[in-house]
């Protein structure tokens, strides 16, 4: 049994942690720390877990977590997260954490989205989590740092698309919309039912900060530097991402063909699945599982290729990702313990 | 390996028994039928199966699914499965009907409140599948009569009342509220997402058929004959069902001790769980999930002790009580393959 | 046109005040305060409002509102609005207070609820603000406290029962949901999207504040004391409150004898519509518009009536209601600038 | 008093133009026809009209619509509506035609992508009912084609930029997402609530039928013809459009010129108001009203501006718009009767 810890476990990713964990047949969480919920039982703050784990919230300090788990997740705002990283390396723990303070390899790209960077040296130590594009460091790193939710969506969106050269990277645009479980937890006028219910918005346009995260992955497949247009959209949905993303095609390719080089570039992939040239992906096929489901099209009028993606936000667009990671960081399957499919309806 | 069917597979109910048995360790899904869609891929119907079955619709008769199958769930309307379940019987294979029609061991109570019945010599052959009430003679039966979604949340919600006998018989009132999808899926325009969001109502008052079904089994209870008011209400929610219910006391009890009457009848539960007395569940804590949550106050001031119970109606008021009760009769551990965890948020 | 200012404008009653009131052609909004969002424009704080008003909510103490003027709301929480309430009232101008603080004529009922009563000797000054029971008080009083929305659905749905004796007073169970918008615009967890879609509570069970509230008014309507049995529920849409209310028959009546009572009692009432005996409102018919409609069957198996009724609780269950009651404080058709039909879908 | 028919008067465009007309001072709605509900009382199927409407809905041939009525709305599905329109213009009665059969001025697209047009000769007769774009023209005429949801928010989104030559005409795209009404009333499986609540999707990509007609708008106003990319989406709500557009800028243009360039070519129209500059419309702005909310930024780092543009699908995006004609055509004030602010929240 690996020994986990969750380093802020009261938000939503960290309540999806233990959902996914407490479910895991190699794993035992042994600490989950909240300064909020300090004291109070896990199953009191999130009802649901009743009867399936005695935890309570702790307020531990990030020494004492280290010494009580192997690996240690961390769902921490960025910002505080890379305060409390370098400890737990020092421990020579497994790390994951699933802040944005180790995704950006660039340090100047990362203090000019989010503000100065504590740990700048450890930004080449981190290993960008999604596995699809690098397992295999996965495997052999201590310290990953797992994607954000729009980033993983709209990556595994256009991989195929942009290692095979086929579309001008200057015309890339991904319009993403995203349920409200990514705004987390805390009470803000923003997340209210009476706010979000019924309505729908654009936020953040041209300025998200996701922004770089993307470019910086969508560059390295590339092959050269690009920059899109990313414009994030609230959905009054709990759960789920569906990006459509737009670009221009190089040369004349049909649906189909297109549709072939996904299903050949994800044929090994436990977790993408690619719909049938023409089809496209409804966010429910999804919600629940750790999937990530891709339609593409061809539209000949434009010349422009057509791709949606949908992901669950909490699962493969944070903790269900996180814990593919420590699949692979512990040599366990790589699917043990991820959910398989979607609650429907 | 189980050899499982499923006879009428194409509804709500029918891809929530494939949804779960998909992920049961000990069974295979060898057929499932639809006249609607027959021929049709399964993953075609509902994408969320894409890439975890190759099972496609059939419109197969019972005798040809009796064959190919240990044990059939029939997941067919009211009417319809009386007709199929006598030949099914005769195959000498396990079956659990999820339909009300051997659910009532009085034909006339059924005939008062459904129609003619075309298998009455079968009614008291079959077992009423609530696992928590019956599970012994589960065990040794073939053919489970699996409860309904209101009257499962309703009588967890009183057995222990009733047994204990601190209640006015005469007193009770179930005022519950389900989700849509006990509509079933076919398309009419009450369950549209234009008539039900945003609204709330209250229908077939004091005349829905699963009245005498829920009287039935609380009569066995209280050992007396007992009427109820039973109000069924819409909620603007996909999944789940709560019950409020109300009784008069016969006797001064506190509220702490009608919770302790609760955790002690269900101690050995592995279904059920009772909340801390004068706190009450959310749906959204079972939604996903086999539980029936529970919670039970005492108002002083009216001498009424009040019952909130629960349940994913899909699953413990539906298909997963259907599993629970295939694992009974095949002598599996109850709770195999059943979610453990509600999906939150 | 009469000056009107809202005192505590920002949250949802005050909105809706805003909104109906810039609707009302007898009215001028002169002044809407907020300690929150003092120098903001309305139209910032809620976008709807953009081009319709170019009020800016101010912070001006209660004197300075009390001389812009003539008639003055108050939507402020319960035991703030005692405190403004004197110095208004003094002021000599008309005064509609939304809080529950002047609703109970009997003080000590008011303790017992709510806590210590700062204006104790202006309760028995204050007219219940509903127009079906008080029109003609209400026409004559300077002081209106407006009713809640929980207590507008239950005394409207009773009304008519308990002034004929029908039922057994002692009998009487209000089973209530609400939409979220009844919990007010403060950032609460338990408010948030994420925490409210797809589920569905009962809350506050046998201790609701709107209880004394209610029993005030139906052993009014009685003629004996009450005590009922309310138990609100938190329903995942934004506006609207129904309540289903079960009440036991003195002696044996019809559903068309009992639905012809009603139409009778509200047949000269703008705001109250019967259904047809046998037939439910629902939610959606009366979302949008200051309506209660209410429906009306007998259960003759076990001797019971159940009521249902609807409001919209921010229309007839607080703000349309105060705005019934301006108009009749000013001698102002009672209907004016009442939207009379709900936005469907 | 203008008397009006409408004719499919049962969907949910017939019942918002009912909604509307019923609080329209000028006008009195004299017929409404259904084949489905003939004889059924208007507010029998939509219980929200209880009171204030005494129509039955009738099968009444088109002649004696026309007899009766000196406007008529249509409000029938495309194919069906080009049978009728004809008639009712030789009867001489103003025709306003919410089908998409007389929008496209040009026969062969029409045919492209409806199917064969049987009064060709009546395309050139209509005008298309966009008061921002054609108000002159619509106050003379007698038939006109009231534009499709989608076009009017895509093509007000646009026409400040086309006019002015700002953009690359073949760079522009236009992801749109719909809210459920916009599906109609008719009962299928992707209209179910089970369906769409807690999900999304993209559908129709690069072949929707309302493609042609936004081509058609665009081309006249950029003066060359346009082809664009548009991706319509199922929003899980009931009412309410937003379309996220992109193009690329031919030159540099700040987000305050751009903002100022809106302001100054809607200045003087009663149902378009823009944004600030950066900031960005909700849909629940404008839901339950006939405006349409405009936000506009400009992206420096990819040259590319983006604009939101929101509206009701069934007010200013179908019936709404309807009426502003129907204000136009009879020569009434334009805003008459039409709502100006939103239900919020």
């Amino acid at each position: 049994m690996i020994k986990v810890g969750i380093y802020g476990g009261s938000g939503y990713t960290g309540q999806e942690l233990m959902r996914l964990l407490l479910g895991h047949p190699d794993v035992q969480v042994v600490v989950t720390t909240s300064r909020r919920f300090a004291g109070v039982p896990v199953a009191d703050v999130y009802p649901h877990f009743a009867g399936l784990t005695d935890l309570v919230f702790t307020d531990e300090r990030p020494e004492k977590v280290a010494e009580m788990a192997d690996l240690i997740f961390l769902a921490l705002p960025h910002g505080v997260s890379m305060e409390a990283v370098p400890g737990f390396v020092q421990s020579g723990k497994k790390i994951i954490d699933l802040s944005a303070d180790f995704r950006l390899r660039d340090q100047a790209a990362y203090e000019q989205w989010y503000g100065v960077h504590k740990a700048p040296g450890m930004l080449r130590e981190a290993v960008y989590g999604l596995p699809e594009l690098y397992r295999d460091r996965i495997r052999k790193t201590h310290l990953v740092a797992n994607p954000g939710c729009y980033p993983t969506s709209i990556i595994l969106g256009l991989a195929p698309l942009l290692r095979s050269r086929w579309i001008d990277a200057a015309s890339v645009i991904a319009d993403s919309k995203s349920g409200v479980s990514g705004a987390g937890r805390d009470p803000q006028i923003d997340s209210l039912f009476c706010e979000v219910d019924g309505g729908f918005k654009a936020y953040k346009v041209g300025r998200h900060r996701h922004t770089p995260e993307i470019e910086q992955e969508l560059s390295a497949l590339a092959g050269q530097e690009m920059k899109i247009s990313f414009t994030p959209h609230l959905l009054p949905v709990k759960r789920g991402i569906l990006s459509t993303i737009y670009g221009r095609l190089n040369s004349d390719v049909t649906a189909e063909e297109a549709t072939a080089l996904y299903q050949s570039f994800y044929r090994d992939e436990p977790f993408v699945r690619i719909r049938r040239s023409g089809q496209f992906p409804n966010l429910s096929s999804v919600v629940g599982s750790n999937y990530c489901d891709i339609g593409v099209t061809v539209d000949k009028r434009t010349g422009r290729i057509i791709i949606v993606s949908v992901i669950d936000n909490l699962i493969k667009g944070a903790s269900g990702q996180a814990i593919q990671n420590m699949n692979l960081l512990c040599g366990l399957k790589e699917t043990t313990g991820l959910p398989g499919i979607a609650l429907f309806p």
